[in-house]
């Protein structure tokens, strides 16, 4: 019998599962449609349903334990707390339930402290014991690991590197406050300048044939590369903002390497380049070519499965 | 026989030493010049001779380890690297100079994380996991404890908050870059402040009276309690700054505890107040709640040695 965990990525559309063993093969995926299920307690029983299912599939599989990486999930408590995306709502003491329905060693934590455990069990970080990553995203999530273990602090919220405040009555942000990096260092922020750039700037640009709404980094990357001034500009201010972030941990934490990982993250030079410049340039002198910038080494479409699942084979010691 | 550690805090006038037990308490107290010796081999036999006469004066005492706090220490490695204030040039390896000529376990760290260590083994925080300390003097230095663990990160040199750019393009910082929080959070910083109101307000202020040079944080707290306008603004500007720092602090780590210690902290209420409120407005809103802001628990004139001595009585595990 071939031992694996279940890697179960909860969010507000689709839930992903993934039968992951030691080495971080995946030997069989399933899918659950989180807002079906009006109740945690529900979503449980739809998921212990699922994976019998995937068990009876896969006969040669022994299911060892459940790793959950879900919105607002406290990794101290086994909860999810208030998450704005989801339709359960309260505290929700999802490692408890799922844990009593299914007997499986079950942990929860959220999704980036998942990315950051995937990066150290399966990635690139295998032999980095001081990193950090940054997911960039919607917004700019965050997994800090010191000395070989996830940051989840007094609260198990730790790593909202995303809430540090770079710009005092800088922009709005989603948690009510203005000047958050991710309101700058993120595929959204990366917009908000593009089109502050185009009230700003008199320069042509394609992005001015477009919808607001039809903005996005995608094709801002596209546009930088045909040689847009204002897609550049707009790039090279995000990657100054995400180089702020890096020099204001570095400082924090040291670690030996940030991580970047998402959208962003994959406009590869036009992205990592001006961010080591600049983060060279911001961080403190001391620091000053002890930390690298680099790309994840998880696949995109598997590291939220993945860096679940970690949570389990971190504890398993392999 | 009552076994101690040597607390030793280098500065760049003088070296303190202190014979510290496993209960804090200081059997005996010793001093060197620190520049008088040239070179660092020279100190390290000073510091044993001393060792020695200290410990012909206390027969009942028995001589366990050395801890050292030290500017621009790095735990990491042993060594002192770099120091601005210190005759010793380059990169010294105290620990295995002075493990050598003393036979004895010797540790060093710099003075924010001995101030930790300190607090953590005699001081407030001896049932606090994760907490953060700020020493507020002339910069502001800072000890980071995770999960019971001091950070030191990859470098060894973790913790450097009074470098976290928090204004860009802000004041001229001692690293040689603009903004950095000690340049407003810090003794230094609240001068600073006052100078920078004095030009920029027109209201009566008894500090006009001081040259520039005489302005300290002590006449400005004086001046504040007497009712003087500026100096109570420069107050709460400055514990605007200090909350700043906080709030991206509490962001990345999660501490239950932000410690404050030195000249400007003995302020009291003056500056714990405003410190807590703004630290709670300005940080993240899932953080607002779940951490204190207080004064550390190590007297003063103690800190040092009781914090270098900490080095060793934390790994003798009491």
């Amino acid at each position: 019998m071939k031992e694996v965990v279940a890697g179960v990525d909860i969010g507000g559309t689709n839930t992903m599962i993934g039968f992951v063993d030691a080495e971080g093969v995946i030997h069989a995926e399933g899918r659950l449609s989180t807002p079906e299920y009006a109740f945690a307690d529900d979503f449980v029983i739809g998921l212990d349903t699922k994976l019998k299912e995937m068990l009876a599939e896969h006969p040669g599989l022994k299911l060892i334990g459940i790793g959950i990486g879900a919105p607002n999930a406290n990794f101290n408590k086994g909860t999810i707390e208030l998450a704005p995306n989801l339709r359960w709502k309260g505290i929700i003491p999802l490692v408890k339930i799922t844990e009593r329905r299914t007997g499986l060693k079950t942990r929860i934590t959220n999704d980036a402290n998942a990315a950051a455990l995937g990066e150290m069990i399966f990635g690139a970080a295998k032999k980095v014991k001081d990193f950090i990553i940054l997911t960039l995203g919607t917004g700019l999530g965050s997994g800090i690991v010191v000395d070989g273990e996830v940051v989840y602090g007094h609260t198990g919220f730790a790593g909202e590197l995303g809430h540090m405040t770079v710009v005092e009555g800088g922009r709005v942000c989603g948690c009510g406050r203005r000047g958050c990096l991710e309101t700058y260092a993120s595929a959204t922020g990366l917009v908000r300048t593009v089109l502050a750039l185009l009230s700003d700037r008199r320069d042509e640009s394609l992005l001015r044939e477009l919808k607001g709404s039809e903005i996005t980094s995608r094709r801002i990357a596209e546009a930088a590369a045909a040689g847009d001034i204002i897609a550049q500009e707009a790039l090279d201010q995000t990657a100054r903002m995400i180089a702020l972030g890096i020099a204001n941990s570095v400082i924090f934490s040291s670690p030996e390497v940030i991580y970047l990982f998402g959208g962003l993250a994959q406009a590869g030079d036009a992205i990592f380049v001006p961010v080591r410049k600049y983060a060279d340039e911001l961080v403190q002198p001391v620091f000053r070519g002890t930390f690298r910038v680099e790309p994840s080494g998880l696949p995109e479409a598997q590291a939220a499965i993945l860096g679940a699942s970690a949570l389990i084979w971190k504890d398993a010691g392999i």
